[in-house]
């Protein structure tokens, strides 16, 4: 039975990045929201797109969707633009001001209406300003329990979209408190049968997780919602091509999501600053398509059976025949 | 109001240390129990012992506790030893071999038993050896349903003494599976009443945690029933000197077990490799007592005033002040 | 003898900072040339700036430096930007396209001739763009020779203008090719007397070394020509506020750097994104002052004897009463 | 042309690994020196053995040269044990004690002697034992002069042998001096023209390094004169099987020592804690070939074209359709 996943691709990928050193950018110049849904229709093999909430500054979501339905895309997931304004740079849904956090839970809130009215399954919260610079900085038993609290209300806000949480271990805060695995879904468990979580992979190398795993974890309770897929050397939110360095990571991650029966989307979020978006985009879904075809010559009853033994060498003569083809 | 918390020892600190590299470590002789006990005894403001189950070999509880108590000590722990017999080197109680499996349950099940005979009201899980080392190399899926069917079944042995999971990210395996707090947390919540937690300063930071953080994240459930102190770089288990590195982590540690109300104990928990151990332990008990005397020159209500602010700026400078003494 | 130390600010810490996901800044506005003059003299105890080279734009070298000298301050360091510019996105003075490796070379020349313009003693080359991102993404035969021609061919420009090489681990790039303190020395060797280094505090963090010790490896040939100060936590290059993190390695750094008895200045390094730039690079100087005031606590031929011994507990016992006051 | 490597095995990976909390170690028992060498003799593909210079206790060299021999292998390094003897734990050739010192120089000496007997031609100064564990513990000026002394008096005592120093950033001191391919580099190219560099390719990426950059730097003085070969995660040196972890910096690292025109030993030095010994270099082996047979599906010529452009997306190109297979 030959595996088959969905693809979908971040549209903030594929218009040029930025950083700290040059903030104005890598591409001369800036897209335009058509312009990028055209550069993602034009990645062979890519079904879907996603999207941040303010992306669509200006933009009817009906509108949008029928761009995005008309070059044969569906979209798949928003972000709830939580942390792009610097109005929130000291925190989100978890600002201790309450009027900002009003602010950042209507973001949400927004996010969520979007996505109905776009037939959107789910928005994901990366909360990329909840966390923390320096020891001492908050006071983390109010923070938890504001962030439970709002997450609570949005979630509650529409039953029927799904919220993940998006983890990540840190960037642009030091610390962010959503920051690994574990985390994640016991948030998710506390706050409501909707909450569940988008897994990055680059974010899962970060939290010294095996993504793998990480899926088999988040999986035992259904809560897996969404992914985001990339590769990076693992201290750092590198957001490379897929398949560039951890091959038997990613492998084992597209095994797992196979065998726990993952429905859901694979959405590339890799930042090309140096390279081009589509060309990048493209090689991405290359190399998932060759990781598939390695994933189709494992025999999982053989790799099973190894794996019962607990014995590394009786998995690693499997994987790496996969892997170097004899 | 001063501050005050009570100091534990852990045995297997005090009597050399080896390595990978000087497997016969770096004492010149072995030490017996009753001299552990003894250095253990003469470390000033150390009030309590903890052991690993396997260093009883061949004495009886009643007369261990007796001899421990005739010194003015308590026994504040005990580490089923899980991981320090090559039987169980791939894995204790989530070994796919059921009868090794059993073994392993029933190495726990007797720490408990000697922990009820000694009055020792909690024992702990580090399991050393439940991960793995090379993708592939287990079967996650299972591995985790076995893992908290085990500590179901620990749990309810006797739900009068509380089970402390300690979680570290690696080491000796290259990734154990109960690998930061969140996931002991998890576990806990899903194994029983009397599951908790060991928080290991070292650990927590090993998995790029701020222990303080822990702590409230442990507290907000009442799941932090113990606590290793040592200090780290924070790559690897170091189990330095107490304060020698994380001066202000430190500092923040003990914050949240005071705002917290934390009523354990805190259990040194170093490796003095080339180091004198009593004098090692001794200069941590020290260090700790300077940590606390800063402590008490912060004003909680000025500090959470800052912190309120969300502003680092606000709080580094009455850090800074509490640090460096003006 | 009291220990003293010359202060000086990066311009860059001043005005705001940009990052990935809020690369309009985290201020509302951006700040003019003169305008950061006029905060960094405002800043308590420092007496000189450092400053980028493109800030320079439009005014003349001989009109900043009267703007500067009016303000009590001095021009401490330039560095020649060649990473601020997207057309050396994949390489400056590595380039293997001969056109943009000269017009980065010139870059680097045209930074010589302000600095002897103004009166400033050196510049520095962080060649934040040189190195590379994938592995076989570039030739590394090609572009080490290249590497030490470009940086020969600067140095010989004006043997009287000191060329300061700051290593770095990675960021913006994945890897950089001058990413420690040993390839900065052994490069410093290879291409010039007037070539050195610029020690960044928190990149000798991430390069995984104890700072002072970089200080003593430098010093060992005269090569240490110039001094970043901030702080971080040692995975990234966070730019944190001086002594906020790492206490005793900071007091370690400044003691070389009196043993050793080094003349350069101390500059201010920190990326404030979320906090007042003023407040922030103030606070920086408290810390230091306070830093120092340690350092005159400790006894360096007591110090001396301990180290002597190898022992960590006698420098610890020495170290513990300085830093903790007791 | 076919690419070929020749292949060695450390005897000390042979008979079994301890670490400290199993330190009687993970096997029953323990193999005498002419077991190791009849298993490194039944690994298909290994002509050449290592050894510790302590594991010839007891052993006229011309005897253990004889056994060698007669499994049709060779001695291709040795290890100066100074890091075995507990007399060693605070410092080996850099103590600052003059008589252990010495003694720590005479077991480098004296393995060169053996060197000569065995028709070795290199040994290797693997100071493990040399560096430190706490900020402020060693005096890093006198520290680096001793260092550069020893290293010389070892170097001079005969030319003809090559001194190759293994530099590693930590374990089991928590900062060995020794700690990266550059200062390594730098040392050799102080202390003698016989002083190279022993490159364990798991060392390199715990110092943060691209193993096939290290290759071009130290090959760019003709300074690389011992390879070291396994895997690890990049954090610890985990010692794993080749091939297990990083696939690309692998074939990279070949691709270098072939394009430099290495002509030593390829040595294997794992740690199988918890495989069978032969199986997990023999594995070693196999994966060495399989990466082989990758390096002679590179066309050098298309590939140098395309890092010529520096565009990581060119060379990822190649990559992909070498490592994935088309």
């Amino acid at each position: 039975m030959a595996k088959k996943f969905k693809y979908s691709a971040g549209l903030w990928c594929l218009g040029g990045c930025a950083d700290r050193f040059v903030p104005l950018g890598y591409l001369d110049r800036a897209y335009g929201i058509k312009e990028l849904i055209d550069i993602a229709a034009s990645i062979k093999g890519i079904e879907g797109i996603e999207l941040i909430s303010s992306q669509l500054a200006g933009v009817r979501p009906k509108t949008f969707k029928r761009w995005v339905n008309e070059k044969g895309l569906q979209i798949t997931g928003i972000l709830a633009d939580t942390f792009g304004d610097r109005k929130f740079k000291l925190g989100s849904i978890t600002h201790s001001n309450k009027k900002l956090r009003k602010e950042a839970v209507d973001v949400c809130k927004q996010t969520i209406e979007m996505a109905e009215l776009m037939d959107c399954p789910s928005i994901t919260l990366w909360l990329g300003s909840d966390g923390f610079d320096y020891t001492f900085q908050i006071n983390y038993v109010r923070h938890l329990e504001t962030l439970v609290e709002s997450i609570k209300e949005i979630a509650k806000f529409n039953p029927k979209i799904r919220i993940c949480l998006e983890y990540k271990l840190k960037e642009p805060r030091m610390y962010l408190t959503v920051g690994n695995a574990a985390k994640a879904l016991y948030l998710a468990l506390q706050c409501g049968e909707n909450v569940g979580v988008t897994l990055d992979f680059g974010h899962a190398l970060m939290s010294r997780e095996k993504p793998g795993e990480s899926v088999a974890l988040l999986k035992r309770h259904g809560r897996l919602f969404n992914i985001h897929f990339n590769d990076a050397y693992g201290e750092w939110d590198d957001d490379l091509i897929v398949g560039s360095v951890h091959i038997a990571e990613s492998l084992e991650f597209l095994y797992y999501l196979d065998v726990t029966e993952y429905e859901g989307w694979l959405g590339l979020d890799i930042y090309p600053y140096r390279e081009d978006a589509l060309t990048a985009a493209t090689l991405c879904i290359k190399n998932l398509n060759r990781l598939v075809a390695m994933l189709n010559r494992i025999d999982y009853q053989e790799l099973k059976r190894a794996q019962g033994t607990l014995d590394a060498m009786s998995t690693q003569e499997i994987l790496s025949k996969v892997i170097f083809g004899k």
